[in-house]
């Protein structure tokens, strides 16, 4: 069959970066997006919650959208769902687990999916979304459900891959369908897409399996609470967390509503297999002897706000640490955290409890594939050509490194970045136009009213602090009508800022009386250069100025 | 012989973290000091340029400070001498190399070391200070001339293991001095503090003979230039990379003060051994042919300011990045420093340049011991008893896991932060008082008047950006004079500030035209409840309030 047509793939998210991951199909004027992820914010995006993708695109073509479809429920692929449905109307596939993680997150947030239908598929069934056939087939990763796609046009077939890891023992028991990778490969694809996340690393990541014995000895030593925190949507770990109760005669207490939230429809829809008796709330856990408890909560990235953040503050509502507890972090730092994570663990320490980490016991492996599990892919698949996504460029580069290594060439093997379409068309890919490919920063209810401006200012003002000046000038003399006011925030202490403030006064008063000045800036200017003689600082000046 | 009188060790840096080491013994009311160091700011530390350790203890004691010692040249531990200086006089112990450092580090800063003679010791030598009688040995590290201390006094015999490795192929040809640790460990050792930098690290550090072939792989595949990216003071690393330029036949140009500083400094006294005419100047190199030359410069962290951080940036004055460059990132990241490394990373890759860092090839091996080298040096001291310092929490609680593993009765392991005073005495330690062991910001020129309350305003700003409003009131009716001005920053977007402000104006009316308002911080409630309705934000409000 000749091909024919053009097949867009427009990368809004995950490429170049860590986190929110998004993609979009174009075929003849119609698209389907995979994935609708969310970021968390660097430490420099000051006051960010999280950011989502510049879907701008897509919200241009609304009504040209087809479908979405959701590979796993992490949120790094469904937090901006109720964003998108918002500006889009368009049927959401994903598999049951799936659906049901992101109807969790729909109603938290009090939004319907309106028109926008979900849609339950399974692993090995296909579904037509306007020009594409996509069949979904299963693949391991840290979450159960989880699905690659085959994508089918009339340009070509493609094969995304999002996050997966070859795991021959997963919790459970369902390995990843590599006869399906092999009859695409027979069938012959033009495209690969694959996660990137681990190309660093070399090797095979390790199995869920190796958890099982870790948790075992850490339970079987702790002489009073275990504590676990994990992601809430980690729900092969919640599993392997609530067998080892079983096995120690510990009851499992949840803290946190996302925690909660997702056991219980994890639960429900079969995917999680822990007896109604071993799960206790927590109000009742709290009352039962230490040593017969387990309690699973957020936290393992030492966010401030989560329970294992609060607990190492001494901040937790509920339940304080005690210092027998046995805290356990079930997961690796996202780039960015690594600091909070120290903190939070130190600060556990100091408060007397024992902290479990991956430094210290393989309470935690990674979901993702490493260097000899994607050459592997690589080699199943054959693709004609090679796009790495789910990763920052240093990543990116070095999984297109792994696939030259194995034979594709270096001419079919495209790295791109946010923002910039690559086009499939006459069994050929060649890099299309260059659309916006940045972030959209959500801070409180807001979307998008914050950009990089706004963000260097804060910059600003916190390197240094403040220095704000009232002047009051009469309008018929332009002198001063009485001693300026004077705040200062974040830049020396009072005792140190009342010091200064009669010369201050001095040098406005020079500019003001002496005439001859044009506007604020001659004051700012004036005040600027004495602060910096004395401290050497420079910190933002501001002067409001009124005339009377 | 009996043991008499009481010994204090008063840690001041680097227990509870990873940098700005300092120890103080303190013995019949003398006091010796160990380094001197510095440590780099969190990224919660706003506008901080480096961070010295709280020695109050010390300047109050000014006077009973009978040396300093310092046990090797780099900047956690050499880096605070000149402060430290400029409050206390005296006499300071260093080796030939470190000596040399601090003489660069003091004439940098106009600083004389005053009365504090510099005296020069060598690895093998004794010398009485005070009460102290310091035994100097050679010890393996990432800089040459690193010396450990055994510390004898009527209390004890103390050995201190500043920074150290088991390397038994150095770059200098020089190991560690293990018969001495043999020789105290027959004498008997009452108390050994070691390195816990990589007490979580299992196995054993690799040389730094694996950097060779690393390098010599780099420069032989490398098309243009190759440019190393390192600290100033890590002299063993740019003798490795001139042996390598010089196998290669490039020449090798220095850029950046610290950098040439160094190794003028370091050829001078014999531990560079590179000719000169593989040196030249960095003009001259950027004028030959790029094959031909490798530049070493300062930024393998990451920090902006630096010449690696520039050309990522495309803002180095002297010279730009070329796409057949090679950049070599030798170093591994200090916590806290991965995000910036990061993205310089790949902000390097997007420039079209070549990038090797410690993920992909060893250009890079730890100065520090692992865990079998930890364990290795206890069984060979065989301390009654155990202090790690150099560490996280977390790092010396680790560490001191492995002393109680190699068989350190539990009760002789003593973990502490700064400021918590040990005693030994009678040949028993105990916790002595608690001393103030907190941090000293140096921000700008000043030291020290920058502290939690600036830092924790500072945040403030950061998060939501400012609110700022002038308001003038007619003192005998107490109505508004006029209306109020209104500056906003890091807040929201101008045009969005720009709809806000008549509102806010309303707002403030009825609160002062309404009378019944106290002072301004009814003013500030009005504006900020308006203002979280309509953005679900809480920026910093302050109003200047004049009356006329």
């Amino acid at each position: 069959m000749s091909k024919h047509g053009k097949l867009k793939i427009i990368p809004l998210g995950g490429l170049g970066e860590v986190g929110k991951n998004m993609t979009a199909y174009e075929f003849n004027n119609q698209i389907m997006v995979v994935d609708a992820g969310i970021m968390f914010p660097r430490n420099d995006m000051l006051g960010i919650d999280y950011i989502i993708p510049d879907y701008d695109y897509l919200r241009q073509k609304a009504d040209k959208v087809v479908g979405i479809v959701i590979t796993h429920g992490h949120e790094d692929h469904i937090g901006a769902i109720r964003h998108v449905l918002s500006d889009i109307s368009a049927p959401v596939y994903a598999t049951l687990l799936t659906r049901g993680l992101i109807e969790v997150k729909l109603a938290r947030n009090n939004v319907t999916a309106g028109k926008a239908a979900l849609h339950t598929v399974e692993a090995g069934s296909s579904v037509e979304i306007g020009p594409f056939k996509v069949e979904f087939f299963h693949i391991c990763h840290s979450i159960p459900d989880s699905v690659g796609l085959g994508i089918t046009t009339p340009a070509g077939l493609v094969v995304h891959m999002s996050d997966f890891k070859f795991d021959h023992t997963p919790v459970d028991g369902w390995p990843t369908d590599y006869a399906k990778l092999a009859e695409f490969s027979k069938r012959g694809v033009d495209l690969l897409l694959s996660d990137s996340t681990n190309a660093e690393r070399p090797g095979w990541t390790p199995s869920e399996m190796v958890i099982g014995p870790a948790l075992d000895k850490v339970f079987g030593e702790a002489p009073g609470r275990v504590i676990v925190a994990t992601f809430a949507s980690l729900i092969s770990r919640i599993q392997q967390v609530g067998e080892t109760a079983m096995k120690h005669k510990r009851k499992m207490a949840l803290a946190g509503t996302s925690m909660v939230d997702n056991v219980k429809i994890a639960r429900k829809l079969g995917y999680l297999n822990i007896p109604d008796d071993v799960i206790v709330p927590l109000e009742q856990a709290l009352q039962m002897q230490d040593h017969k408890v387990v309690l699973m909560c957020t936290g393992s990235q030492g966010e401030p706000s989560s329970i294992v953040g609060r607990l190492s503050a001494g901040t937790n509502r509920q339940f304080d640490l005690k210092p027998n507890d046995t805290v356990v972090l079930s997961s690796h730092p996202i780039p960015g955290n690594e600091e909070s994570i120290s903190k939070t663990i130190n600060r556990l320490l100091r408060r007397g409890a024992t902290v479990i980490y991956d430094a210290l016991a393989p309470v935690h492996v990674s979901g993702h594939a490493s260097q000899e599990e994607q050459k592997l892919l690589i080699n199943i698949v054959k693709p004609k050509h090679f796009l790495p996504i789910h990763g920052e460029l240093r990543q990116l580069k070095r999984h297109a490194g792994l696939a030259t290594e194995v034979g594709i060439p270096e001419e079919n093997v495209i790295v791109v970045e946010n923002g910039q379409i690559v086009e499939l068309s006459g069994g050929k890919v060649r890099l299309g136009e260059r659309i916006p490919g940045g972030y959209v920063f959500v801070d409180g209810q807001s979307i998008g009213d914050v950009d990089y401006d706004i963000m260097r200012e804060r910059g600003k003002l916190a390197r240094n602090g403040i220095f704000l000046i009232d002047v009051s000038v009469d309008k018929l003399n332009g002198r001063l009508l009485h001693d300026p006011e004077i705040i200062t925030r974040g830049f020396v202490s009072p005792e140190d800022a009342e010091e200064m403030i009669p010369e201050v006064r001095q040098r406005i008063m020079q500019v003001v009386n002496g005439g001859g000045w044009d506007n604020e800036k001659d004051i700012v200017n004036a005040v600027k250069s004495y602060l910096y003689e004395e401290t050497k600082r420079r910190p933002m000046v501001l002067v409001t100025l009124s005339k009377a």
